[in-house]
């Protein structure tokens, strides 16, 4: 049987905070390092193991998942990096809180930012401090792939690719994976693998530290997929994410 | 300048309870994680940053590396592990007292074989549960290359080729490397880098958690080494863990 998992990082300090994150790169809050914890500790309980581990840039992921992998003693495994695996990039909102947003331009323009599938946000300046082309560690982007601000559809655009051509053939190869990402790289893969509308994809919640498992057939059709843990939690929380406009 | 920085993982539960570790999968103690956070801290606050990092399969390692690399925030870059970086093996010793065993065996057979430079400890029965062929992340060595016991110089052995192979290259392309492993791992390094004799090699004492930079002139000849941090501080551990069996 081929799977992988999937975990959303644990909340982190700006998710707590209610601000608009994307690449800026915020640790971990107490509360999600507990998340990554308990992420570690269903897998073992489950008995799953992995021998490939795929994180982004961004610290909240690669933390997460050096938790979950500690309390596997799975940390001696080979884990890839990829900017690829990034969140969506937030533009020119990363640092402003959602409720404020709301009460300056309306709920409706921060759903429309939050949740429409090809609109992306105001793009960062070039000279703004927070353009990625500041950074080091997105020096090897080429000017085209350097984003300013992306939709999930341009977000899809550089998950898709890194999932076929890096993820995929391991699987196949019968390689067990598991994927440290975020809220927007992960809807792309949900999307592409649930086969979700554009319409639809924006309302799909992905909660934090819960594993979500697929399985695939020998052609890499899904048979199954399912969260770890308690499913009237879960959906509890995929509920509540929806509402972080409105707090 | 070519540099590349070292350090040996921070204490580790079983350097606090004075027991032969090798390669027994130990967690950080407390003061390790201190001295492992104290190594990212001097780092970062001495202008080091990091391309690439290279550790062993050794939980204490990966995590003394994982806070490092967290606090200079240098999550993102890639990590090499391998198992050529492991402490040596410490075969039938691993678990035990090294003071409760000088009182058993005479203080001089326990200096044997923990200074020797190529009498390796008593073997591990393949029967064993501490032999690593029993250990899912050792699959991949072949039956000569499993270890049930080594001596520093079977250290050496596996530990050079992996530096010549592996390291040098990525050194001489200009890469900045930091290297997190243990204090046999780092002793083959270092007799090699400083030109130590066999004799002497035993008798080098590694601190926990102290970064030591090497450089290198445009033929890889060691130019100057020093370690980051308090030197008077530092010349006391290095002293103190030749006391260890006498505790």
């Amino acid at each position: 049987m081929k799977k992988i998992v999937f975990v959303r990082h644990g909340q982190s300090e700006w998710n707590l905070a209610n601000k608009f994150t994307g690449w800026t790169d915020v640790d971990l809050s107490e509360q999600g390092v507990k998340e990554a914890e308990a992420a570690g500790e269903i897998l073992k309980k489950e008995g799953f193991t992995f021998d490939l581990a795929f994180t982004s840039y961004l610290k909240r992921a690669t933390k997460t998942l050096n938790i979950v992998l500690d309390i596997m003693n799975l940390h001696w495994i080979p884990v890839i990096k990829s900017w690829k695996l990034n969140e969506r990039h937030y533009g020119d909102l990363q640092g402003l809180n959602k409720a404020e947003m709301a009460e300056k331009v309306g709920e409706e323009q921060v759903h429309i930012w939050r949740r429409s599938f090809d609109t992306p946000p105001p793009a960062l300046d070039e000279d703004d401090s927070r353009h990625p082309r500041h950074e080091k560690k997105y020096e090897e982007l080429s000017e085209s792939e350097l984003p300013a601000a992306e939709s999930l559809a341009m977000t899809i655009e550089r998950v898709m690719p890194f999932w076929e051509k890096e993820i995929v053939p391991k699987i196949k190869a019968g390689q067990k994976i598991i994927v440290s990402a975020h809220g927007n790289s992960l809807r792309a893969l949900v999307k592409h693998l649930d086969n979700i509308s554009d319409d639809e994809i924006s309302s799909l919640n992905i909660p934090t530290g819960r594993p979500l498992v697929y399985e695939f057939d020998e052609k890499m059709n899904v048979k199954d997929s399912y969260y770890l843990g308690d499913q009237a939690e879960i959906e509890a929380e995929m509920e509540k994410v929806k509402d972080q406009a409105k707090n």
